[in-house]
């Protein structure tokens, strides 16, 4: 992973050289407490150490039983989904990945109408194994596979806490299962079981992946010009103090276009609390070019851009043409366009002053995929030290929690009461 | 459509009662002007009398020839994708439909590798007929059908304006042709031929998005307390103002994941603009609350988040289980899981003083798409008018396409240099 901060210098909102510097004290120490949070296994910063803690025989173990299926399932919400459906998008693979990652009944049905239940792996992933939309999900697939006479303990894999619900689920019926790491929030464990286990059902170079990661923790250094992703956490940490309150993530393959996801929801959840936070906004390039670029390059000074490539593609050309003025397409590659796309955006956008940092991989594949990962990790990390914000937690999620559950007459919850009283003003 | 305002009084930033009363004059003689635009089919403003103004006949006429194909290739970009997507995902049908919206040679080969070629057809949709992106993907498309030994005169539709590139293409071959209206900018056009060929490829009622549209039309009034779309727009503007710089758009229904998407379009590229606008940023429930609902929540307070349903669902029962505590989920529905979690959410903002906005349609179908889009589109207008910005040009993209030309060879353009000095801060 590269990362090139050039086009954040003296824009609106901007860095200059002097700020970066006086900020590499602050990255010092961030990196000291980094290093020894993971040194000891601290709470979320033992997610960092994932690379070289994860066990790439246990999961190549626990699928073993399954001989290449046609289709895996992923039932998940949140960081038990999305690490795994970033790897499964943006890797070729002929097991074709699925995810239920909502409750959504017409979604739901059509999927169990197209899936091939008899030769699908179903991956049920919830640490507390409480998770209502996974475990409602579950067992709608459960059901699903009985009313197809498909043996549901013959096609479940359970990635778990060491109790709960699924891993009691998972001894009564001898299930292959897989434990979540202790310590690491959900939005940091694609590195770990949670991600890593669908990609080695589809037949990828799980070792690869935590390669990769290894490759992004040894390039943690205590200066920001010693480490990419530490750049990267400190660039954009300085940038948002500065007023830059939207960060567009915006990669240049369409094979990101997950990647862009989980790195909202690290960002969003991790970042976002106390009043502070900087809000991720997906994007793809070039698509969004014609979407969103507008509003980037012309509107409120608040933003900024990363572009997100790898620098190797597959080698498309475009065929010569006669059509008037296309002439100049002709002889060059879809690549060739895209990357003419991607630095014309750039430079668009640091003329209109808006900052804007290029973040480079040498391809999409295994091992870049897992430096990637890391390092928005480590930036992550790195930027909530500077913000002095609680980076692994999300104590805002739980109130909704509790309103839903009472809602459904899960028990008495004051939340609940608060839906019902809602304050209305209704134009039909 | 129906809009709910109530939760976006008295938060933060917050509406009353009397600041919409306010609003609503200048709402009135918004309406006026739109009205005026729309009866003398001004640029932007024709866009509103779609629904009336649309073909069916020449839509079904043009189509008529594929005989119901497998697949239905839309390549076009922007305005010319999203609409034509937005329908496709939302609504099922046995015909698959794709989008070549990229210039990703992996995406590219990867889907004409498992294109049906003999029997999918391809709509190439640009108004100019010079769009990069689009032209570059439609020549590797009918390489790849002449390399499949498919003829591609026999299985293209082209979609655009009077003159250019591709009607001359289309006349030359006698191809099925449909013309992109005048006035329109592509991100408007949903309910033109852009949007609606694809639809009727895939056997979808035209009429109904079109009477859908109507229905709209009907409900716009000199009032915001009279028309959902103008509520919307207006309360929308009014929140930007007192520090709503973005709107999370968070539909509760997978199927309209793309709806999102192009929603962002609309807002962005039309109110992006003189260093205003809003943010759009996509989101999707209930799988976001596991993600962006945290910041949302506790972050920095200058959002909006636009919640959408639909309030009749399929019905999928959650089956029992004696799994420990989960219980309360048995006898209930997906569906019902769902409805609570959008009200617990709603709740959980209003509780945290974040303005929420719910927005409703009836189902997924033809009819109420055609009503919510055209809603989508008015509300936009009005915002425009009431921010006084230039709603339907889009001016700040054209840098960027000067200077991607200029750097394949295309021409000298000014724009190219500048990415040449790119300033550069690497950190490797």
């Amino acid at each position: 992973m590269r990362v090139d901060l050039g086009n954040a210098l003296e824009t609106t909102p901007g860095l200059t050289t002097a700020t970066l510097d006086r900020l590499d004290d602050r990255v010092a120490a961030a990196h000291e407490r980094i290093a020894g949070g993971m040194a000891d296994d601290e709470f979320g910063y033992a997610a960092l150490t994932l690379p070289e803690t994860a066990d790439p025989d246990a999961i190549y173990a626990a699928v073993d039983g399954f001989d290449r299926p046609e289709a895996v399932l992923t039932v998940g919400i949140g960081g038990s989904a999305l690490g795994a459906a970033t790897l499964s998008n943006a890797l070729e693979s002929d097991v074709d990945a699925y995810v239920l990652d909502n409750v959504d009944p017409d979604d739901a049905r059509a999927l169990l109408a197209d899936l091939p239940l008899g030769d699908t792996v179903v991956n049920v992933v919830s640490k507390s194994g409480t998770t209502a939309e996974t475990l409602a999900n579950f067992l709608v697939v459960r059901e699903a596979m009985a009313d197809a006479g498909v043996d549901w303990t013959e096609r479940t894999l359970v990635t778990t806490g060491e109790e709960g619900n699924l891993r009691r689920l998972a001894d009564r019926h001898d299930l292959p299962s897989l434990p979540v790491p202790d310590g690491v929030p959900g939005r940091f464990s694609a590195l770990s079981t949670v991600g890593l286990a669908v990609a080695a059902l589809q037949g990828h170079d799980v070792e690869a992946v935590l390669a990769g990661g290894r490759d992004g923790m040894e390039s943690l250094a205590g200066s920001l010009y010693d480490s990419p992703a530490y750049a990267y956490g400190a660039a954009t940490y300085a940038l948002a103090q500065r007023g830059a309150r939207t960060n567009a993530v915006m990669p240049y393959a369409e094979s990101l276009e997950t990647f862009a996801e989980w790195f909202a929801q690290l960002w969003a959840e991790s970042l976002g609390k106390d009043g502070l936070g900087q809000t991720p906004a997906r994007a793809l390039g070039a698509t969004d070019q014609h979407s969103q670029l507008q509003l980037y390059r012309a509107g409120p000074p608040d933003k900024l851009v990363s572009l997100i490539r790898p620098t190797e593609r597959a080698e498309v050309g475009i065929p010569e043409t006669d059509l008037d003025g296309l002439a100049y397409l002709g002889g060059s590659s879809l690549g060739g366009l895209l990357d003419a796309e991607f630095e014309a955006t750039e430079a668009s956008l640091a003329a209109a002053g808006v900052p804007n940092v290029r973040v480079e991989i040498d391809r999409v594949d295994e091992r870049a995929l897992g430096e990637l990962l890391f390092g928005m990790e480590a930036a992550c990390v790195l930027y909530g030290e500077l913000a002095s914000v609680s980076t692994f937690t999300q104590p805002a999620v739980e109130w909704g929690k509790k309103a839903a559950r009472g809602l459904l007459g899960g028990g008495d919850f004051a939340e609940a009461e608060a839906v019902e009283q809602k304050r209305e003003l209704r134009i039909d």
